[in-house]
This record gives C-alpha cells, structure tokens and sequence, in this order.
C-alpha cells in the first residue's frame, strides 16, 4: 500500500513539474527555447576566506585561482568551482567542465536560449541553484543564490560565469530576463570568469539582485524561471549604440 | 572678490551639468531623448500611516483617495500626490498637475522617451528625485527614492505612478532602463496610479531595487542616468508573445 501511495506521489509531481515546465515555455516562447528544471542545494560550506588569493592577486594584475591548500602549485591549475562544495580537487581549465558534471552531477544544457526554472524558491538561504550553460563553442556556469546579506532578509542573486579565463569572458554578454504578472526584469552584463570567485560576485552585488518580494512576484508556484541568452560583446556593443 | 568666486563657481558647476547631460545623451543615444537633470529633495515627512485609508479600501475593492484629515470628504478629491511634503491640499484628479507644477515646482517634460538624470546619489537617505512626464496624452509621475528599508543599508527604489485612475493605468507600460559600464537593467511594468501611495508600492518593492553598490555601477561622478519609456498596454503584452 505505502508503495502505491509512493508511486502516487511521485506521478504527482512529475505531472506538477511538466506543467511548471509548460508555463515557463510559455512565458518565455521563443522558438527552440529548452526549459531545464534546477532542484536547490543547500550550500555545504560559505567559506569567506576562499576567495582571498584571488582577490590579492588580481589586485596585483596576476591570475592565478584560489587554492585551498597553502602551498601554491602550478599556477594553471583551478580548484573546484562548484560553490556548493568545498571540494578538495584542483585541475586544469579543461577539465573543469567534466569533474563538476561527473562529481557534482550538475547538468549541462545546449542551446543559445535556455529557460533555467528554478524550484522550491521557499527553502531557506543559504540555498543554491546551479546549472552549466554550452554556448558559442563555451561552457558557462549559471548560479542563483538565496543568500541573507542582511540577517533576516534573504535575497536572491543570478549571476553566469564563464568556465575560460577572464579574456574570455570579455567576448561574451548574458543575459537574464524574468517575465510575469505584467512585469519584466532584464539584467545584461559581461560574464565573470571562474577564476574570479562567485562569492565575491556576488558579495559585491554585481549580478541580478532581487529582494524576496520581487522574487515572489516573478514565481509562479514557488518556482521561478530566469530567462538566459548569450551573445557576442560585439552584438551587445553595438545594440548600445543604437 | 567673494562674488567672482561665486560666479567661477556657478559657471563650473554649469559646465559639469553639461557635462553629464551630454554622456547620458550619448548612454541613451535615440534621437529625441531628452535628458532631463534631477536635483534631489529631502523628504519632509515619511508618514507611515498615510496610505492606510487607502491600503484598506483597496482590499475592500473600493477605490478612495488617501486623505489626510480624519473625514473623508468627495471621494472624487485626490490628495496631494506630491511624496515629498505633507501637504494638506486636496483635490480633483484634472488638478493634480497644475497643483505639483506651481505648489511644488515639479518639473514636467513632454516626449515619448526622457532621459532622468538625478544628481547626489551619495546624499543621505531619505530622499528623493521627482518629475512628471507628459506622455500619450496623459501624466506620470516619476519618482527615485533613496530608502534605508534595513537599517544602515540605503536602497534606490524607481518607480511611475499614472496621474489618473487605476483603470486608465492598466492600458500603459512604462520601461525604466540603466545602462552603464557594459551593465544593463531595465524594469518593465504597469504604472499604478496616484490614487494608490507611492510609498506602499515601494514598501512592497514592487519596482526598480536597486542596491547601493549596483547604483554606484551605473551612477557616473554621482549621477544617475535612467532612460524612461511609456508605451500602451497592447505594445507591451504582442511583445511578450514574441
């Protein structure tokens, strides 16, 4: 019996999740727009010091990623750029992609346009939601956060990281687009790379912020879909022009 | 001697507003914007208790004018929209303007696209940038607030208000827009309409949040450029089905 109640349960919410699906397909229709379910993880660790090397040496001109070990290696090896985990693993850029699919199974998607839906946006912070992006020949690695900055006042922060070096990133624009209840939020910005640290992106609020009361005007059924296009700078520099 | 420096002052000052005048031209670059600078205020009164009569009657379905004195009068009489005085004047809807222009000295500027150019973003909060914007045949008003809604963490807060009547709002748009330092925003909703209270629709957040350090982002020497654009309801929904 408690089976069948089981089996139910999970027809249920299959059928809940397609029809979330079919909404967000619908609020954001342009053709060959692929809509990705995303689940939340409670991030493990915040860890506030991970970021320092990094920041010291950008601020010297010098890249080389965070390391979690003191001693530093080569300097062309990445450490783990899941920010939900405090992965021990370091690699080279190119394997990046592949150890965050297969360690921390996060999903990748294809396509110039996705439709990243996120649910359970109730749950509270610190939560994220994760996915990697393939576009343009590039990986890129799409992270909304519920995080409380002012203790008892979560917000939620969207920001899209180019797994490349910060050259890179300078070649593209993302953009991130939420789209209802007669209202509409479009943020465009260049893609940070995943050498520069998604804390510190977001710590310093440059990415899509929304306060809890926006966030739940944009949700439909404690889910919330973010609208995601990415372009070429130059296509972005000279729409600006216009 | 005291006056020259004065003068020397006053023409510098001239020149920076000239300044920033023509690089946000050159930010909203559409032939016809006009940019328009916007000299904050300090909020005299931050009654929260205002809009009660008004927060009420709307969840009763009944749509009556905030008043400031204890009877309530014509329901036809609107009072003073104006959000930065408390000012015990009360009237009809058709009087509105004439009453913000010659009482409060508030800019009005004609054009389907304007450029908002507030200045002294650093000020203190509270405070407040105004105008009014004659579109479509018909007025709204623009408001800019600098708000501390958590203590010691001052946010922006954009939004339009119809001067009209609920129902004649639902047929507008308007598009609020930040462009600066390869970063985009732009915000798109129905404008409410004066009858409702700026200060719950902010209280609600239901408009352009801006933090402070996304603000500093877009601000330039201070300044804030915000590219305005009203539209009717029918352009906007055909677009979202696009």
């Amino acid at each position: 019996m408690l089976f069948f109640t089981q089996c139910f349960g999970a027809v249920l919410d299959l059928i809940h999740l397609r029809f979330q699906h079919y909404k967000a397909k619908r609020v954001f229709s342009a053709a060959g727009q692929l809509v990705c379910v995303v689940n939340p993880t409670h991030s493990l660790k915040y860890a506030p010091t991970r970021c320092a090397a990094v920041q010291t040496s950008a601020e010297q001109g010098i890249l080389s990623p965070c390391h979690h070990h003191e001693a530093v290696h080569d300097p062309q090896l990445v450490p783990c750029t899941c920010p939900l985990f405090s992965c021990p693993w370091e690699g080279h850029l190119e394997v990046v992609v592949s150890h965050l699919r297969q360690t921390h199974r996060i999903n990748i998607l294809q396509g110039a346009e996705i439709v990243f839906l996120a649910t359970d946006m109730h749950l509270p912070a610190p939560t994220d939601w994760i996915i990697m992006h393939s576009c343009l020949g590039h990986q890129f690695l799409l992270v909304l956060r519920k995080q409380e900055k002012y203790e008892g006042h979560p917000q939620f922060f969207a920001t899209m990281m180019l797994i490349g070096t910060p050259t890179q990133a300078d070649n593209f624009t993302y953009r991130l687009e939420l789209n209802r209840n007669q209202r509409r939020l479009k943020w465009e910005a260049t893609p940070r790379s995943v050498l520069e640290c998604v804390d510190s992106v977001i710590s310093d609020g440059d990415c899509l912020v929304l306060n809890t009361s926006l966030a739940q005007l944009f949700s439909d059924n404690g889910s919330l879909a973010i609208g995601i296009a990415i372009t070429t700078s130059k296509a972005h520099n000279s729409e600006a022009e216009i």
